[in-house]
């Protein structure tokens, strides 16, 4: 019953660990706490617990997220902590590479480690692309490559565009499903057309996934909150986050339901599209944020992209399947790449109905579709190149018949009965 | 393997669905976000964690507690999170109608969230004693009017009996039972006396509803002070409700227990009774509040709570299904309804024993019993009239042989062998 | 197919429950809330959100944690929530028998059952050597008697030896190990050797209990860090604590995983391991907290305690059962003793290296010894003590063959099918 041994875990995981692990202790010795006195009480106030909403999506959200697969969920769950773990540190050190360069040290706050998670999050979209089809040697390799590129397109975007931080962090969503799709076509195995057997929902997986989507879903206000800066001459930024994401959040979660049963064959609902369409209002209001002024607004957005996360997930996602041999384990091309440009292109109407005479507007809708541009460029470059360096025999990607499936990884002693 | 075609989805759902939802998209352009600004920053701060509580237990305590059915746990965790997302938007809707007529514009900000959810909490636990045997359209329709109902009652009271309004909306439990229970005799389907084959509990959907058990008694505190406020001359009522509600909590859970064993045929405890009449003893402290000061007090209300909580779901259960044909699938009778009765007459002979002279006391029995009676009757009338209401077959319910089945209402493509 | 009548419930368990409980009540008059208005609205706004973080780590996370029996997980969710209701208002009680005695009354306030909630994870840790082969009486009875060596240790400590209150408080991961460790040996049931069928993790079950680890994972850095005090001088110390503990747990959760493959003979992954020995590093800061600057040392410390974990389950564990006789369910040795044994030796070599001269620094070691010594002494002998008082037969122990069963305890009338 058990397979042979996992020669991708003793002999490429092992190593890759150890060397890393003990290579982030030794960098973190320039790491120290800021002790920045007469303003720490106040914000460890302030940020702690939205930082503990954001650890918690990332963990136990996209984490159980992950387990939708019948034999697949304790891969699920254990990587995505595994990876996390390890991309936290990781991004806390790229992060830090300015204040190291500058100051020779790199300073460790609540906001350095909000930054991390959301970093490690946008790692986590683009594994979901290839979930199942990878090793645990490719995940880590994937999310240390893949937040590399993430951090220096927010720099460059913020050196040469002058975008601001924030701007750049909500990005995430498009540049992790950008990056997986490109990974995800490189990856193609043969026969992937047809179903994986292993490769469905089972009722109490699907349960499990269900949690994940609910702890999303409900702290979602806090991920889109959490790095509004509050000013003293608008001072409800933060809050209008807040109430913004969750109206988003309540339209899209009805309207994913109503387009999966529209576009049901037996006019059903469909227990993917609930999953993860409903949080596609988060994802574009997300991007749009600092355009988002009305309440209705905020709903309409909610609204129109769980129209296209659905359309998507029912429609697009078999596309690229058959015409482009791109297959996306998650949808995370429906669920976070087109809600995210949805909410980029409203952020840019926005901005140019505000904008009062021409040339601003015109300046302002450069400067965006720029910004734009480069992160799809350079999230599927290095996707693509990712891609290429994970496609060698090297890592030992897992054999077709041992996809979606945790006994190629997992030791099942005491494992009850059959299954 | 999959029925037939569900016509009650695709041909009543989805236009309610998209006439509610464009329908709420239109009136949210009168609802402002409030740029209070002196006092936002502190009420956001103050606020916000707690309402995050509220909207974990609504959305994931209500949702997963719904998920015990061994084969309708998609639809218990999907339907409450697409019932809620709806309501909330009605309740908010509701709740400033008022503003509405004064001032043009209905303001929104954490407190009319937090209330929004309390009302939602009402209507998820009139579905709870007809989940099941409804569809989703009903479940809809059921929220919105039972949030009607639950508003006008909340109006009618503090209008002409001067009730406060936290006492009103503590009315929820009291109110959502009641109707529920009308609700579900008037839809009593013949052969509902013998156990549905399907209204069972396995191991694992009987943790996932634990899960939601523990869920809603962790928050539970925060779900009963959120809206006490704290004024300058009693500073510690807050933190009061907090305490007394964790020791009703846990006196209750120990209680509930007790009395599962003692009710046993075979003297063993029961999972249901583990469940629900655990947080028996919230309900009761949350309705009771405001006379409550000592701890004693609460542990012993909490006590009380559970011993009814129950007994009744041993022993009236049963009994009202067979006597009066009214089937009562998550017992919220003995639950909500109970309870929160009980926690009524501590509140009563609590404030008559604290009363100095006799006017006061009599005239306070009054008021209080007025307070009771309306909000029955009211809940009564208005179950009966929307049990009527969706009787028809105009709404398509469920054949007897669909009940407490996700395969009428879910795609099962993916689906992992035979079940 | 259900068994005989479970007689130690009805006639054990439910007198002890009401005596328990009604005495509680009783004793609960003497205490009351504590109304230091001046302070206490900022204690409530900075202990709340902490305090619910250890609840839920309490409750949720050991609660399902002890679910990963695959025929045993309603009473390990259930039992832990029955107990530890229990447990808070024992320690409650015990935390206050000083202020008692001085007062006259016992003061309850957010910080006290924070400490309360405390004692309740150190008997939940003994409990977890013993999990399913005692019975509910067993494990109530050991929880009260743990919490009251625990407290009588914490009590000896502070006046004795004048060690801090934050430092006597964290040794509750080595008490409750050892405690546990010495009432599992006196408990050993012949026959153990061989693992007894129904002592299997199973697919679903195994996610049930991943769950649990990762809130406690999640939350652990509010459990290190709530009782640390904010002074005037060093104000860093509350997020110091943060830092370190998560840094600590992320090196953890990755070294557990290496150390996991590394030592299985098939080169491949544990559930256990992940489950367990990811928190590791969590509990070996906590222990070593106040000696702890640096976050490379913090992420040195989760380093090692993730490494002797992983050990110590895979070897250590195999070998107390089969050398000593003595079968520890989840592993606490591993898990919480050996773990907090390295954090006392780690804040020993800190404070030795930290120390200007000679004769402070011996002066610390013996006293820091001395702490140790006292504490290993009296839980293995209170361990003894009670395991003693459990083995006669008056408690109604469990048939060998209905150990790690729920059958034994719960009724299963709903139960879908044969299983």
């Amino acid at each position: 019953m058990a397979p042979q041994y996992a020669q991708s875990l003793r002999f490429r995981l092992l190593p890759l660990l150890f060397f890393l692990q003990t290579g982030f202790i030794v960098v973190f010795r320039y790491v120290e706490i800021e002790q920045n006195v007469q303003t720490k009480q106040h914000a460890f106030t302030n940020y702690y617990a939205e930082f503990q909403d954001v650890h918690v999506m990332v963990i136990l959200g996209f984490g159980f997220l992950a387990t939708f697969l019948v034999r697949y969920s304790f891969s699920g769950a254990g990587f995505t902590l595994l990876v996390a773990a390890m991309a936290v540190q990781w991004a806390v050190i790229l992060n830090g590479v300015e204040s190291m360069y500058h100051r020779g040290k790199i300073g460790i706050n609540m906001r350095s480690l909000v930054v991390a998670e959301m970093c490690t999050a946008s790692s986590l979209i683009a594994i979901g692309a290839v979930l199942g089809k990878t090793n645990p040697v490719h995940l880590l390799l994937i999310a240390l490559l893949e937040i590399s590129g993430f951090v220096l397109n927010g720099w460059l975007l913020q050196t040469f565009l002058k975008v601001q931080f924030l701007n750049t962090i909500m990005l995430l969503h498009i540049f992790g499903a950008f990056f997986g799709l490109m990974l995800s076509w490189v990856l193609y195995r043969q026969g992937s057309e047809q179903q994986h057997e292993k490769e469905k929902i089972d009722r109490k997986t699907g349960l499990f996934s269900v949690m994940g989507t609910l702890f999303l879903w409900m702290f979602w206000p806090s991920f889109n909150s959490v790095l509004v800066e509050v000013d003293h001459l608008d001072r409800g930024r933060n809050l209008r986050a807040v109430y913004s994401t969750y109206l988003a959040l309540a339209v899209s979660a009805v309207t994913a339901a109503g387009f999966s049963v529209l576009t049901s064959p037996q006019g059903k609902l469909n227990l993917f599209h609930i999953q993860r369409c409903t949080f596609a209002g988060g994802v574009a209001i997300g991007v749009a944020m600092s355009a988002v002024h009305l309440p209705w607004v905020a709903m309409a957005i909610g609204f129109a992209a769980a129209l296209i996360s659905t359309l998507g997930s029912r429609y697009i996602k078999p596309l690229m399947l058959f015409a482009f041999e791109c297959h996306d384990t998650c949808g995370v091309l429906s669920v976070h790449g087109l809600p995210g440009i949805l909410g980029w292109m409203v952020q840019l109407l926005l901005q140019i109905a505000d904008s009062d005479d021409l040339t601003t507007a015109v300046r302002f809708a450069v400067f965006h579709i720029c910004t734009l541009l480069i992160t799809l460029s350079l999230s599927m470059i290095l996707g693509l190149i990712t891609g290429f360096l994970l496609k060698c025999d090297f890592w030992r990607p897992p054999q077709n018949k041992k996809c979606f499936d945790d006994q190629a990884f997992w030791e099942f002693p005491h494992l009850a009965g059959k299954r």
